[in-house]
C-alpha cells in the first residue's frame, strides 16, 4: 500500500463512480419502507430482524468466508463478519499501526445516513421489489463504508506521516477539536463537492428517463458534505487517537 | 408487467449503464487468473471448484433463500440456485406462457463468454486481490443474464403478440433460421451498438486514470455485438418454440 497522500486521494475519488452509480441502482426502485421495519422480513426463522439487517447478515457471513474483512477497509456492518476466513488469504502489509482494525468501525453511522437518505433518492412508496430493494442497499451501505474507512485510515497516517511531530503533540494532548482543524482542508473539499457534482451530472447523461430515475446532483453533493467527509474524519482522528508508537 | 415493446426496449437499454459499470468495478483488478482455475479456491473444503464457482455457489445460495430466482429474469447459474425461498414472496403475473423459466437458461452462454472477455478488460497479470474479482465477477455475471434473459423472454413474448398469427406458423414450422430472421431488426440493433460505444465514453469521461484502468469502448460494444445480442435471440427462439398455446 502505496502511503503518498496524491495516491490515496486519487483512491478516494475513484470510489466516486462506485458510489454515484450504486445510489443510481437503489433509486430504480421506491422506498419499500417495510425491507427496513424490525420483524418484517418474511422469513419463517427470520427473527426481529428487517429484511435489509436480514440480508446484510448473510452478506457478511458469505464474505467472512471468502476473507473481505481482513482488508483494513472493510470493515462489518454485523457480528457475522467477525468470523474467520474459511480460505487461505495472504494480505500485504499496509502500513497501518493499529493491530485491531475494528476499533475504528464507523459502519453504525454510515447505516444510519443511509437509511435517512433512502427518502431522498427513492420515489416515495413499495413497488413490491424487497429483495432487489435489500440487494443494492447492501452494494451501496458496503460502497459508502469502504469510501470512508479508506479515508479514515489511509489518509490519517499519511498525514501523520507527513508531520509526525506535529500529530505527536496533538494526539498526547487529545484534543479532539485541534485535530479536527489539523485534519482540514477546506479548499480541497469544496473541489470533491465540486467533482461530485458533475459526476452525477455526467453520469446520468445518457440515461433514457422514461424507465430510469435521475437522482439530483445536490442530494448525493449533500451527502457527502453531511456524511461522508465529516464521518471521514471523525474515523481519522479515531485512528490517530488508537495508533500505536 | 407491460408487455408493449417500446417499454421493454427502454428497459433493456436501462441495464446497460450497469452492465458497464459492472465491467468497470471488474477491470479495476488484474486478471486474477488463479480465480477460474478448478481446485485452485484456497478452501480447506472447497472441493474442485474454481474460487469464482465457488462464490458464485454460495451467492446463489443466499440469493434463492431471499428469493430472487422467482424472477423470470434471474436464472441461476448454479443447482443452488433452484432452493426455495425462506421468505414469503408475492410476483405480480409476468404474462409469460411457459411454466418453467428455467427452460430458458442461458447462463452457460453468459459464463462462458464473460471468463473469454475478461483478458479483454483487464490487465494481465495477479495483484492478489482474489476475493474483490470474484465478487466483481459476480456482479458482472449476473447483469449480463438479467439483460439477456429480460430480452429473451419478453421481446419474444411481445413480438408474438403482435403478430400472432405469422408467429404460430412459424412455431410449428419449427425453423430455427427463419424465426431467427423473423426476430432480428438490424437497424436496431446497430443503434444499440451505437449507444453503447457512447455510454461507455462518457461513463469514464471523468475517471482519474491514475488510478482507474479505463475499457476500450469497443471492447464492450463487441460483446454487445458477438455475445448480448445473438444470445438473446437464442433465448427468444428458445422461449418461442417452447411456449404453450
Amino acid at each position: 500500500m502505496r502511503l503518498e497522500l496524491d495516491y490515496i486521494a486519487a483512491s478516494l475519488e475513484s470510489l466516486e463512480e462506485t458510489i454515484i452509480q450504486k445510489f443510481i441502482d437503489r433509486a430504480q426502485f421506491m422506498r419499500n419502507q417495510t425491507v427496513y421495519r424490525k420483524g418484517e422480513n418474511g422469513f419463517t426463522d427470520g427473527g426481529d430482524y428487517s429484511l435489509l439487517e436480514l440480508r446484510m447478515r448473510y452478506h457478511e457471513d458469505m464474505d467472512a468466508l471468502f476473507g473481505r474483512f481482513l482488508t483494513p477497509e472493510e470493515r462489518p456492518f454485523t457480528a457475522n463478519g467477525r468470523k474467520h476466513p474459511a480460505r487461505k488469504v495472504t494480505t500485504e502489509h499496509r502500513g497501518l499501526r493499529i493491530e485491531d482494525y475494528n476499533r475504528v468501525n464507523l459502519t453504525k453511522d454510515v447505516w444510519d445516513s443511509y437509511i435517512a437518505l433512502i427518502p431522498e433518492i427513492c420515489e416515495e412508496g413499495d413497488d413490491g421489489n424487497y429483495g432487489s430493494s435489500v440487494e443494492h442497499d447492501v452494494a451501496a451501505l458496503q460502497a459508502i463504508s469502504r469510501r470512508i474507512h479508506f479515508g479514515a485510515f489511509y489518509v490519517a497516517e499519511s498525514k501523520f506521516l507527513s508531520s509526525p511531530d506535529k500529530y505527536t503533540e496533538l494526539i498526547k494532548e487529545g484534543n479532539r477539536d485541534k485535530l479536527l482543524s489539523a485534519l482540514t482542508r477546506e479548499e480541497i473539499e469544496k473541489q470533491i463537492l465540486k467533482r461530485i457534482e458533475t459526476k452525477v451530472e455526467t453520469i446520468q447523461a445518457m440515461v433514457n428517463t422514461k424507465v430510469r430515475k435521475v437522482i439530483p446532483s445536490r442530494v448525493i453533493m449533500n451527502y457527502y458534505k453531511n456524511t461522508i467527509i465529516p464521518v471521514t474524519k471523525t474515523g481519522e482522528i479515531k485512528y490517530l487517537l488508537m495508533r500505536e508508537i
